[in-house]
């Protein structure tokens, strides 16, 4: 595989322009009725035209069989190796709040849990409390005092939080409290590392105050923390591909992912006609979009079939004002499959679909998982995304004489 | 991805013969007017019988919107994985003149240029000068006397010279003379290891030197030196394979390229019906024949379209002589695309054709890229080529047990 050392050997600048419009979870799978995934049943006559004009295949965001999460998907369509770099889960919860989390803060997930009165985990989720006592006990927390740094308790979503420490030396290197099963105590920190240790010692301190704070809230009377991390250190995208990025999208995590390799955040409203308007007001101000769409995987996420085909066509509706800017290239996939039939994300290939004057075009004419799979790009690795749109933008020069 | 190491473990000899037919470039890109690349305008009868008795596919030479380099492809078309084993500059340049690089000499890569009179670069192609001129002051550049070493200064084209230094205790760890921008004076070369020190002064002597004489000889007054490097090292294909290969091709860099990895090089001429009376006449000396047929690329690189498809058609109208000596396995690609219409090689994956008796025939009627995206081998990587042929000679033992 070529690395992003040798990518960035290659890539020149110049002023074609790349647009890259992320469809999260379009791929799916058939109606047991129809016979058609979402993808089919939607009625999609502009994705249909580009995909005649331009060149499809299906992509792997990870590798065969396995189901990625958001970051990792994301990773890959941004052409990062999703196996060589990769994120906490603390800060991954963190960019999904919209946490501005800076250099240095060590970030956690944490949960509510139950403690039986021996302190034995019972429940590692607190019976699922509602996102408003989460964020009613997470105020609570946010009054632990620990000596010299900063403490965040935000709520993410019924039984899970996030803690970020903020201070000077400190480091994730830290084992987790929870012991990811019932019956036993939550255990104590300890350092993997002597960089860690002072970060252990704050950490349990956290969980002795949290725990005197919550034993007058059972269930929620006791918390699990996991995941410490940092931001990690990610080329980067401006360095390596020689392009000014940015990224159009509405929810936190599509834009703290896209912060992250040092993308230009545009806000945006949500909706894909506002996310092509967004597109089109800043057009002239930068050589790489990157345009993330939510509602499809909700959608699936939520199992519902027909709101992720209306999802679609709501993409394609708006999809006119897109193509008239004309992009020197336009890539229309996703970060990986999100069939309603499975309410979640999966491992199933994603359709793609490349358009540019220069791409070989193939024999597809919808844009679709059945038509991709007969695509001229074959079935390929998500992470050749961006060396292959950097072609089709005459961006990257011979590797080798 | 299998190694070297591995497939060396799993070859044995058989008199079985494999024939690898490289038609460079032979990929394109449609015509606007008619929708159909080179190779699908052109009239090729042998080719598609091949294909409809074969399996099809297409192959990344390196690595998916990767535009690779002759060396590069051909490594990758050898079995050689091209992120591995590389070539210098300097070597190259000289494979493609076809000079006679020993293990030891350095051969640097060298651009006449013009500098103003304090010194500083204000063309780094000296206007481009014509190759008569270049011819010209090489041979005065030759009369540079360096301490204990012979030199040779030969011309390559325009303004690009080949300079080689055969000595002792030579070693190419020396930085460029060539700042690769105007405006800035040459670097004086240093040593990047102890062992560079030699070099680094011989090369600043010769610069030294090639200045004076060149002094009168305005815009081409100055030379520039690049890409130090002696021959890889790399693994003999025999010992790999267990094959007695030879390379029938007519230009200097293929038959240098085929040489790097022990093949031998058969003299020819150039055409596709005398390379193949050279494969006829030499066939039962060897089990393995690489054949070159460079006037597809030629026609590619030059944009022109229709000498493309006639050069295609004078392979397939000599192809039954090929065919006539029943090889066990018939190997039909090139080492990149070369569309006339981008005028040079190209990211686009290249059509890809194996006959055997054994090959998993598929419903591919013909050979272009349209009809190989259908083909039964699919997508895949040039590296893998070399396993496939071998094994379809029956040459390669089970892996693992």
């Amino acid at each position: 595989m070529i690395g992003l050392e040798q990518i960035k050997e290659l890539a020149s600048s110049s002023p074609s322009k790349i647009v890259m419009l992320i469809i999260d979870g379009i791929g799916g799978l058939p109606d047991r009725e129809t016979g058609k995934t979402e993808l089919e049943t939607a009625q999609t006559p502009n994705l249909d035209r580009l995909a005649e004009q331009g060149v499809c295949g299906l992509i792997d965001p990870v590798s065969p069989g396995i189901t990625p999460g958001s970051a990792p998907g994301h990773f890959a369509l941004f052409g990062y190796d999703p196996f060589r770099f990769s994120i906490g889960r603390g800060v991954l919860e963190a960019l999904g709040i919209g946490f501005d989390v800076k250099d240095g803060d060590v970030a956690a997930r944490g949960n509510f849990c139950t403690v039986d009165n021996t302190g034995l985990i019972s429940d590692r989720r607190a019976g699922r409390i509602s996102s408003e006592k989460c964020a009613e006990l997470c105020e609570l927390l946010s009054f632990v005092r620990l000596d010299d740094v900063q403490l965040w308790v935000l709520p993410v979503r019924e039984h899970r939080f996030l803690a970020v420490f903020r201070g000077e030396e400190l480091h994730p290197e830290v084992t987790d409290s929870d012991p990811q099963r019932i019956g036993s105590a939550p255990n104590v920190i300890g350092a993997t590392s002597p960089e860690g240790r002072k970060m252990a010692r704050l950490a349990n301190q956290f969980i002795y105050g949290a725990r005197e704070i919550l034993s007058r809230h059972y269930p929620a009377n006791m918390v699990l923390l996991r995941g410490f991390s940092q931001l990690p250190s990610l080329p980067k995208f401006s360095e390596i591909f020689k392009l000014n990025p940015a990224a159009i999208a509405a929810y936190p995590m599509y834009k703290g992912l896209a912060k992250l390799v040092g993308m230009k955040i545009i806000e945006t409203g949500s909706s894909p006609g506002e996310e092509f308007v967004t597109l089109a007001h800043r057009y002239d101000e930068h050589d790489f979009f990157y345009i993330h769409i939510k509602q499809t995987d909700s959608a699936g996420e939520d199992g519902d079939f027909y709101r992720k085909v209306k999802a679609i066509e709501d993409v394609d509706n708006a999809l006119p004002s897109l193509l008239g800017l004309k992009p020197d290239v336009i890539i229309v996939t996703g970060d990986h499959s999100t069939p309603a039939l499975l309410e979640g994300h999966s491992w199933h290939p994603v359709p793609f679909l490349l358009y540019s004057q220069r791409c070989r075009r193939d024999k597809v004419g919808e844009f679709s998982e059945s038509a991709c799979v007969s695509g001229g790009l074959g079935r390929f690795p998500a992470v050749d995304i961006m060396p292959l749109a950097m072609a089709n933008a005459l961006k990257l020069s011979k590797f080798g004489a």
